[in-house]
């Protein structure tokens, strides 16, 4: 049994449509942002980066969604989540999930956590102020040059697409409409049709 | 044969470390940044983001030290850089590469990459003057958390060794001394005394 620590509206939605998809059986556990729980002693015990999502197996914690989500993916190989026998094609779904968490991912929280990289308030309101317009930069590369279609890496789902649905949800919430980007959009849509993805939206985001 | 595009004193060094490591064919191609090559229309084409690393493979181009780190671990097996038949210790691996590139090579690229996220000089200097604390931050839980010892998986080298090396070899450009960190500080001198590593240096650090 698996346990993903989460909260409504965060990126651990990625790693909890994953588990969806994957036939894995698990759970999921709450942190309450609104109460700080993410910096409580017992959650630090957990995971020292004070984050979601983490990820409890019979084995240890494991954290970053780039590393649960190929994690899920070995882990259920009969779900075909990633393309485990081609070490190419496996590289090329990291070099997207490690950039959907390193470049687009940052890019958006320079929005709403600005503190974590400037102290003065004109410089959080200067970042947030930028963040539509890196993320359109991120959603064009995404648009033409990565997002192979159907799928992110074409014919064959993976969990890269897990990660893609989760920040494409954002984009409004940014002042972005998804449709700037057709192919995203339309991602997006063929995403909201799996039932794995409305189980995950229903049990994640819980109000 | 594969070629890695590079830069002295960029990120690249992790990979091309990697490389020396794995026994694999290859050469380096420097992309010359004081001339902006990294977005001239030809690096491109090879790699959208104009950014290094990016690995040519014979199947086409992988960017991301996160992917292409695990990429030669698979690519060249018998090096034994990775912990491939334990999908939780790779889990665990990636979980510490995601960690290097998402949260502390972005926490180091605010010194002198402020104009990526906001547009006025004082937020470049405000992010500036962060750095050193949030550095201080990444690397106390480096220490304490996640660098086993002697390498970062414990007894098994691997291409986390080669990351931390790297972001860990740009410390005292930010002011901290690695010694303010003793495992780090360790794991970097052990890392210095592996032939593949000076090799790596020596091609990578050229002038
Ligand atoms: N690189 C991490 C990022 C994790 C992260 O930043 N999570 C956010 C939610 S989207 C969080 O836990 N924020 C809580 C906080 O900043 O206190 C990953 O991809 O898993
Ligand atoms: N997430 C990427 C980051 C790559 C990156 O930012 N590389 C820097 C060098 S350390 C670069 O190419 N900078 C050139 C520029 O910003 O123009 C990775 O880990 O490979």
């Amino acid at each position: 049994m698996y346990t993903l620590f989460f909260s409504p509206g965060a990126c651990s939605l990625a790693s909890a449509i994953a588990l969806a998809e994957s036939g894995l059986p698990y759970r999921l556990q709450r942190v309450k942002f609104a109460e700080n729980e993410q910096r409580s002693a017992d959650y630090l015990k957990l995971n020292p980066k004070g984050r979601v999502p983490a990820l409890a197996t019979e084995q240890g914690v494991i954290s970053e969604n780039v590393a649960i989500l190929a994690y899920i993916a070995q882990a259920a190989p009969e779900a075909k989540l990633a393309p485990l026998d081609d070490p190419f094609a496996f590289a090329r779904m990291q070099a997207f999930t490690s950039y959907l968490a390193g470049t687009v991912h940052v890019a958006s929280a320079h929005k709403r956590r600005g503190y974590r990289w400037a102290d003065s308030e004109a410089s959080w309101q200067d970042m947030a102020a930028k963040v539509p317009q890196n993320l359109r930069e991120c959603y064009t590369l995404i648009e033409e040059d990565f997002l192979q279609g159907p799928w992110v890496l074409g014919d064959n789902y993976s969990v890269a697409d897990c990660y893609l649905f989760t920040l494409a949800d954002w984009l409004p919430g940014y002042g972005i409409a998804r449709d700037e980007f057709p192919a995203v959009a339309d991602h997006y849509r063929r995403m909201r049709e799996r039932p794995a993805v409305q189980r995950a939206l229903a049990e994640h985001e819980v109000s």
